[in-house]
């Protein structure tokens, strides 16, 4: 497996500010990995608020299952996140070591246990060996400050190549409010939560149930519009955390219009990093935007996208850095939305290809060549039929993916 | 690209009877290839019924609409297959392609050009020069001859690595009839037409209407349960062409009991042809068998298996040889049908290696390694909810596929 930084990683990483009432700390459990970090644990002050999107997978992981019987009372004091090991279909010991792992956590956070949040990835079907983390948990909490949220985004990584982290800044009435994110990829990544593992952190005053509903809105046409290869994670898992110590006053609802430019900076977060984690799909050599327009609705937009998004042959094309338009038409054919072939136009990087359901008169094969060697393909769809329009994000699929995945688990 | 045949290649070719009442006639119109036969023609004479089941591909090729639109009168003279170009994609010209490519046949075999089908498989979007078949179609039509269907099977290949053809005898009444099939391969299939084109011809005496309904019935677990990659082509053919020069009294109707040895025989011929599709899937290494059971339905069995044969990351675990059932939970929690993660049990090659969710206690690596290496592997999935049960077939994903692909236009 190469473990060298995808080439279309961000060229910088933004300074993290810290988040008043945040403390995090890492520390080496031996899961899986040697020699690296591989568990986060987050502090949060008493008051904090929560809420939290997951997989709609119907096999989920114990820790998603234990996420969402506890989010009902939108508080939480603690966050302990593993690599290396899922703790999915693990059946009565998964059960068991979420609440072996709750309870180490909520002694040493001095909480109690549904106050402790747990999310676990890497390695599915395999037990979790939760008494790893009795050695240092107590470490871990007696350490934990406000910060490092870089560190904490690389004791989540799996087969990750860089740490992904945002941040963002809003105003809520006069108060000014941060908003930090950390997201682990790179495979396994489809919509209907989109990316295994994302955690957000404000220090704003909002309700669980207002944090929730913006949430639910914020991840449409981010995290559910990266595809890498289709599969879905049981473990998919994107929550947020409110310490409400930045001074604002509390916000109740969603629809409150003092929110709107937290909203505007949530959203921002996200995007951020989910583009992200497109950038380190596994194997990835090329970042793909697929744009459909003129499609009967939003919806039949967003269907044809990922259809192309996550045709195999599209991709592969694309990392030969061939513009085959062919096999566009192809994804949106099988898409089994509506499509009228002799009116669509197909564009590689601004530059159309294809025409009223044919090759474009006009063109320039050396042109397409060149913008396919770049890192970043635009492919546009324009289908004639109607006003809807949508946008996904994936990656090329080449034979490093299938190298990172054929030797993953031996 | 590599040219070598698959390694899951039969071993033993049949030989393959001739059928009375059709000629078959190979060249090289230089379409793509140079110095491979490109271009079959195939004549039936008078009184040849025919029937069709096509892709679902909202934006079917030229040659899939001509089929459609001339499939009514159930009648067939005249079929012209070329491989190098898909003629999909192809606007006005690639009607026109169709029209002159009928013209040119038709005169050549005396015949309407409403009585001439066609089929294209190769690169989509690129304009097809018909013309190219003006100097070889009257050659083909006095060279065509009771026949060679291994050299009819070779002439319509694209990536496929091996020609595949099947034969099978069947009773109808006291006479004995004859299949002959021919199929290509290899890549873009996926069911609601696996196969991008498959011939079947026989000497039975069957109306159109009766081959269509038999066709329907024997494509549902044949080439719609393959899949390679998920992807489905513009170009997707199946027709079945029966001479009726075999003698039995003529099969009206597709209930007619006396029909059902030759339904044996259809769907034998079926079954053999979509298992050489999927041991030639572009890449392929290893065979690969999915059986769902305990599913709710049968309906949801086939998800469920479609679900797990296309996963990359399945695929990309069995290249590896590694018995990944982690992926497998992932694959059924995606599908979106009923499960119940701690009812599942899952079997690689006979070996059980999770019960009531999670890993089998009496799991022996050793003996599921060795089962991996071998090039059929068998993936049973028991959901125990219900009766349904369903297969499909499927290869596994492997850096030659993404190298075939990456490479096959430039």
């Amino acid at each position: 497996m190469s473990t060298a930084v995808s080439p279309l990683a961000p060229q910088q990483v933004p300074d993290m500010p810290a988040i008043v009432g945040v403390r995090l700390a890492t520390a080496e459990a031996g899961i899986r990995y040697a020699n690296r970090t591989d568990v986060l644990l987050a502090l949060f002050d008493i008051g904090t608020t929560t809420a939290g999107v997951f997989t709609r997978s119907k096999c989920p992981s114990a820790p998603v299952e234990w996420c969402r019987a506890n989010l009902k009372s939108g508080k939480a004091r603690a966050l302990v996140v593993n690599s290396g090991n899922a703790n999915a279909f693990t059946g009565k010991s998964g059960r068991e070591a979420t609440q072996l792992t709750a309870q180490i956590a909520a002694k040493a956070a001095r909480c109690k246990r549904s106050e402790v949040f747990l999310a676990s990835t890497g390695v599915i079907g395999e037990p979790l060996d939760a008494s790893k983390f009795v050695p240092v948990m107590e470490g871990l909490a007696a350490r934990a400050r406000a910060g490092d949220f870089l560190a904490a985004a690389k004791a989540i990584m799996t087969t990750d190549t860089f740490p992904k982290v945002a941040t963002a800044i809003a105003r809520i009435g006069k108060s000014i409010v941060r908003v930090n994110g950390i997201a682990k990829g790179a495979g396994m990544i489809a919509p209907d939560m989109a990316t295994m593992l994302s955690f957000v952190f404000t220090d704003a005053a909002i309700s669980g149930q207002a944090l929730q509903s913006m949430l639910k809105e914020a991840v449409a046409d981010t995290f559910n519009a990266v595809t890498i290869d289709g599969d879905t994670s049981t473990s998919d898992t994107l929550m947020i955390f409110a310490t409400g110590k930045a001074g604002n006053s509390r916000i109740r609802h969603a629809v409150d219009t003092k929110v709107k430019d937290f909203r505007r900076a949530l959203h921002a977060v996200l995007a951020n990093l989910s583009e992200q984690v497109a950038r380190d799909g596994e194997g990835a050599r090329k970042l793909v935007e697929v744009v459909v327009e003129g499609a009967v609705s939003q919806a039949s937009a967003r269907r044809i996208a990922m259809s192309i998004a996550n045709s195999p042959l599209v991709k592969t094309a694309i990392a030969g850095e061939d513009a085959n338009w062919g096999r566009v038409v192809m994804a949106v054919g099988k898409a089994g939305e509506p499509a009228d072939r002799d009116k669509l136009a197909i564009w590689f990087s601004g530059i159309r290809v294809a025409h009223k359901g044919a090759r474009d008169p006009a063109y320039n094969e050396a042109a397409v060549s060149a913008a396919m060697k770049k890192p970043e393909i635009r492919l546009k769809v324009a289908l004639g039929l109607g006003k809807g329009r949508d946008r996904v994000l994936t990656c090329d699929l080449t034979k490093e993916y299938v190298a990172i995945n054929g030797d993953y688990r031996s």
